[in-house]
C-alpha cells in the first residue's frame, strides 16, 4: 500500500483519531493544530466518544486554593511502593505526589526503604513493613482518602496477598500501577474486586500482559474502551497522546508531552500525581485527565531546559509547580 | 440570615476583626488593604487588644548582624523531633532553624535518625538517644540557648517522660510544637511546669485537644486568650492570619502566607524559625511574631516560583532567605 | 635544542597533529582555529588517519528523538561499578548515563552501597550482591543492551573471577574503564576475550599499566593504534584533547573540555555517557565520539557557571543536558 | 575615657590597624577605604609587619590552570574529620575542598559516617577507620600531598594517640581545626611535633584554650605572633578580618567575608578550602591567605543572594566557584 510520508500535517482545530496512532507517525510528520474559530462552548457540549485535551480542558478542571484551606482537608495520600533495589520508585512517586496539591502523604514501604524514604523525601510520614506480609493494617486504611499503589513494588506472593487484602477492603477507588498491574495480570480473578472508578496507568507493555495481544492500535484502542467498561475503572494508557478511557466508554487523549519523557520513573511520577490529586477530592475522572495532563507540560517544560534527551523522571517532578502555575494564569486570564 | 456574598472587600488602613475569620471568608471574598494615611507612629503607639502585622511591624523586629558578631553570641539551639517514620519533620525543622539566622544547632534524635539526620543537614550538631527513656540528659540543657520540641516526636509513655522532665527543669521558655502539645493535651497536669513565656504553635486540630470544643471562631479566640494569661505563656494558632496571643492578652494577627502553605511540615518548619530566633536572644513575643511573619512571607515567595499548588515545605527553608532580605531591605530604606 | 613559546599559535581550518600533544604546550600556547573557507563535505569525504572533532561533527552524530519512542526502544544499561568506600563512582557513572538518554538503567553494587545508591540516583534499579564472587548472574545480561563496567571496582580476585566470567559470556561490546582496565592490565590473558568493539575509557596512568612505557607523545600515539587494532577495540585515552584510536586504525581527537575536568570522578561521568549511547543503540564507535564530545562540552558549560578551578565531577553531570541542547539547535539549524 | 562613636569612618588607602580591632567596633563604625592613588607597586614591595589582603593581592596568589593539568599534578587531599554526631564537619569540610581545585580527595571518617559521606559527597572516596584507634596507617599517608584534619572529630583518647602519631610521622606541614587544635590546647607537649609550617586555624575560643587569656586585642595580637615564630607555623585566626601570621613574623588582616558567616560549619568548610590549596602545590602561606580570601568572598557572594541571616556553611561552599572566577577575571583583566 502506498502512503504520502508527510513532514507536516496541518489539522483544522482537532486532530483527526489517526493521527494520534503509533503507526501513522511516518505519514502524518509534525502535526499541527489549525484553530479555525469554531465555538469552544459547542466543542465541549457535544458529546464525543473521543476528546482531545488541550489546556484550556487541563485548566477547567483545576481547583483553585481558598484562603481557609488546611492540611486537613487537602488530602492524606497512601503510597504503597518500592521494594530492596527499587527503591526509587517509592522515592519519585512520593516527591511527585507532595508536588501536586496533597495536604500530607504517608508512604508503605519496607524496612530496607525507610532511611532511603526519609531521607529523600522529607515531608512523607513513612510507615514501615516490618515483613511484606504484614504490610499496612486494613483498619488504617479508613484515615486515607486516596491510595497509590504499584511502583516497585515487585510481584512476591506476600505482595500479592497484600495488594488481594487491599482491593476486598477497599471502599474507595485506588490507582494501580506497574507491578501492581502485574499482578493483576497473573491473577486475572483479583480484577473483579477492583473497587468502582480505580485508576491504572499501564504502559503498552503492562497492558498487554493483562489483556493479551492486539493487531492494531485501532485493536488496542476498542480492546481497552471495552476492558474499561467491562470492570468499571478507568484506563490511563501510557505513551505518546496518553489514552484515558472511562467506564462510560469515553475516551480522553492527551496533547502535552514529548520523548524525552520515555525515562526510567517517569511513569512511577505520575502514579504520584493521580494519587495525590484523587487524595484532593477531585473525581477519579479528572484526576486522570488533569493528573496526565499535568505530568506532560512537566515534561515539556522540563525538556525547555535540558532537552528531550537528557530528561530524567526528577526534572518531571521539578517542574510540576511550573505547570500548575501555567494552568492557574490560564484560569485567571479566562476570568 | 442574609448576608452578602462579596468578590472583594476594601478595608481602610487596617482589617475589621471579623475579615480575618473562616466564618467570614465567602462574605469578605478578597481582603484588601487601602492606606488612607494614618500615621504609622500613631498606629504604633496607641494600646490595641488587636494587631494586625504587617511587612513593616516584622522589619521593626529584626536585629542586624554587627560586624564582629560570631557562632559565639548568636545562640545554640536544640531541636528535640522525629522518631521512626516520622524523621522529615526533625530534617525541616533543622534547617529552618539554621536558615533563621542561629549560631549553632544540636538535634535531639533517636537512633534510627542518625544518619537520616546527619546527611540532610550537616550543619547540625546530633545528639542520639540511644533510647527514648535516656535522651538528652538535663544538665546538658544549660548549654542550650533555646530548645524546641515536638515536631514527629511521637506520644509514647517514654516521651512523655522526657517532655515532664524537660519542662520541670527547664528556667528558660521552650517551644512546643505537635506532639509535645499533643501529650500536654492528654496530660494537662503537666501544663503548670510550662515555663514562663513558652511558645506553643498548635494548629486548630491540637488547639482543640488541649481547649476541647468552641462554638464559633470569637469563641476561639476568647479561649486562646484565656489560656495564654492562664498559663503564662504565647500560643501560636496557626491557619489564614495566624493569629498569636499572649500572656498579657494582646492578639496579633498575621498578614503574610497563602493555602498553598498547607501542606505537610509547613508547621514544622515554623518551629523551627522560632526555636532559632529565641536561641539568638528575641524576646519570645517578638520570636513569636517575627518568626510567623518570616515563615508567611518566604511561602508567598516561594509561591510565586512554584505556585499554591506544587508549594512543599522544603520550598518556603528554601525562601527563607529571601524574606529576611525583603525585611532587611526595608530595614535600610526606612533609616 | 631551541624551538619558539609562542603566546598565540594560529591554524588554518585544522590543527597541525603536533599541536595536540602535551609536549607542544609551551611552544602552541593559545591555539586558534581560522576557518578559510575549505569544504566541509570535501573534509568529511577525504580519508584521513586523524580527525579533529568538532561541535558540527559531534552533532551529526546525534539522533533525534522521535514522537512514539518509549522506554524499551531506548535500550537498558547496566553500570557495574563501586565497593566500599568507593561508591561515589558508581553514583557519578549512573548519573551520568541516565542524563543521556538512556530508557533504563540498573546499577550493580555490593550490598554496602545499596542504600547510598537508591537514596542518590533514584531513576537507577539496583541489583545488589550478596558477596562479590556472586555478581550478576550471566544469564540476565542478555536484557542489557550495554554494560559498563569499572569505576571504583576494586581489583580483588573476586572481581578478578566476575570481569573474566563477563568477558567471556558477552556477545555484545561493553565499556570498561579504571580498575577493570587495571585488572585487564595485571591479566593480559583475559584481554583476548575482550567482545570486538568494546571501548576502553584509560586515562594515560592506567594505559600506562596496560601497555608498559613510551618515550613520548608519538610512540604513545602509535602503540594506541596498535592495540586497538590488535584487540579489534576502541581505546578512549583521555586528556587534553581526547585521543579516541578505533580498530580500523582511524584517530579521532576531541576539541571540547578544559584543564578544569582534571578533577576526581569525571572520568565515572564519562563511562556513564558512553555506555548510556551504547545501550541506545549508537555504533561503539559513534558512543565513544559523541559521549567524548558531549562529556568536554558539558564541562565546558559547567566551567562557565563556576570556573576551572571549582569544577566538579557532578558539575558536568549537571551541564550534559545543556550539551546535548546546543548539539541539537544546530542539527535543527543545519537542516 | 571619651571617644567619638563614628557611623562611618574614612582611611586613606590602607585602614589603621586598630580599625580591625573589636574593640574599635563602635567607634569606627562602617570602614570605608578611600584610594588616593598610592602606587600598588610601591605598597606590594614596601616589607610591613601588618598587611591588608584585598582582592587584588589575593588574585595574585591564584595560579591559573594549564591545558594538559590532570588530576594526578592537581593534588590528593586527605581530610580525616568528623565523628558519631558530628559527621556534618566532614561532609562541609570534603565539599569545600574539592571545590577548591584538588585533583582528588580521600576522607578518613568512622563506620558510623560511612554511608553519610559516600551519600553527601559521591566526588570523594572514604577510608573506613574500623576503630578510632586503627585510623589511617602511617605509611599510606606517603600518598597524600595534603592532609587536613580536626572539624568534628572529637578528643577521645583514642583520637590523640592518632593526632599524636600523625605528628610525629609526617615530613609535610598539616591543616589542623578544631578538635585537634584542642587536643593540642589539652597536651601542650605535641606542640613540639608540628611539622614547620603547618597551619592551624582556630577561632578565638579556641586559640584561648591554647595559649590562655588576654587583656585586649592588641596583646592576643602578640600573643599570636610570638606563638607562630615559636612553632614555626601559621595561626589563621578567625573573626571578622582574620587575621594570618606567619613563623617569619608577618600579619595579614583578611577584607573579604562577613557576620552572616558566623554560623555553624563555617570553619569547616575553610579548613577544606586551605587543605584543598595546600595539596595543589601552594606554598602555605599563599594558601592560608587566598583561602581565607575566598572563604570570606564567597561568604559574600552568598549573602547577596540569601542575606547575611539566613546564610548557612552550604551556601559559602556553593559560592567558591563564583568567588574562584571573580579573581580569575581579575587576573585576566590584568594582563
Amino acid at each position: 500500500m502506498n502512503a504520502v510520508r508527510a513532514d507536516y500535517t496541518l489539522s483544522l482545530e482537532l486532530p483527526f483519531l489517526s493521527f494520534l496512532f503509533p503507526e501513522a507517525q511516518f505519514h502524518v510528520g509534525q502535526l499541527v493544530i489549525l484553530p479555525i474559530g469554531l465555538s469552544k462552548t459547542y466543542l465541549n457540549e457535544i458529546e464525543a466518544d473521543y476528546q482531545y485535551v488541550d489546556i484550556e480542558c487541563a485548566a477547567n478542571l483545576l481547583k483553585k486554593r481558598r484562603k481557609f484551606d488546611h492540611k486537613g482537608n487537602l488530602g492524606h495520600a497512601l503510597i504503597i511502593a518500592g521494594s530492596y533495589g527499587k527503591m526509587g520508585a517509592a522515592i519519585l512517586a512520593c516527591k511527585a505526589c507532595l508536588r501536586s496539591g496533597v495536604g500530607l502523604l504517608t508512604t508503605h514501604v519496607p524496612v530496607t526503604g525507610y532511611e532511603i524514604m526519609q531521607t529523600s523525601v522529607p515531608e512523607a510520614m513513612v510507615c514501615i513493613d516490618e515483613s511484606a506480609s504484614r504490610f499496612c493494617k486494613t483498619e488504617e486504611q479508613g484515615n486515607y482518602t486516596a491510595i497509590g499503589l504499584g511502583p516497585g513494588l515487585g510481584i512476591r506472593k506476600s505482595t500479592v496477598n497484600l495488594l488481594d487484602s487491599l482491593l476486598k477492603n477497599s471502599k474507595k477507588p485506588v490507582v494501580l500501577d506497574a507491578d501492581a498491574i502485574n499482578i493483576l495480570a497473573s491473577n486475572p480473578e483479583m480484577l473483579k474486586y477492583l473497587p468502582a472508578n480505580s485508576i491504572l496507568t499501564p504502559h503498552p507493555g503492562e497492558f498487554r500482559r493483562l489483556v493479551g495481544e492486539w493487531k492494531n492500535y485501532y485493536e488496542r484502542l476498542k480492546i481497552q474502551k471495552e476492558f474499561a467498561k467491562k470492570y468499571k475503572i478507568f484506563i490511563v494508557l501510557k505513551g505518546a497522546n496518553t489514552c484515558i478511557a472511562t467506564p462510560q466508554g469515553e475516551c480522553f487523549f492527551n496533547s502535552s508531552g514529548n520523548p524525552g519523557m520515555a525515562t526510567a520513573g517517569s511513569g512511577d511520577a505520575l502514579t504520584g500525581v493521580i494519587t495525590s490529586l484523587l487524595a484532593q477530592g477531585y473525581w477519579p475522572k479528572n484526576a486522570s485527565i488533569l493528573g496526565v495532563y499535568l505530568h506532560g507540560l512537566a515534561g515539556d517544560l522540563a525538556s525547555d531546559r535540558f532537552g528531550q534527551q537528557a530528561l530524567i523522571a526528577g526534572d518531571i517532578i521539578d517542574n510540576l509547580g511550573s505547570a500548575f502555575k501555567q494552568l492557574e494564569s490560564l484560569m485567571e486570564t479566562s476570568l
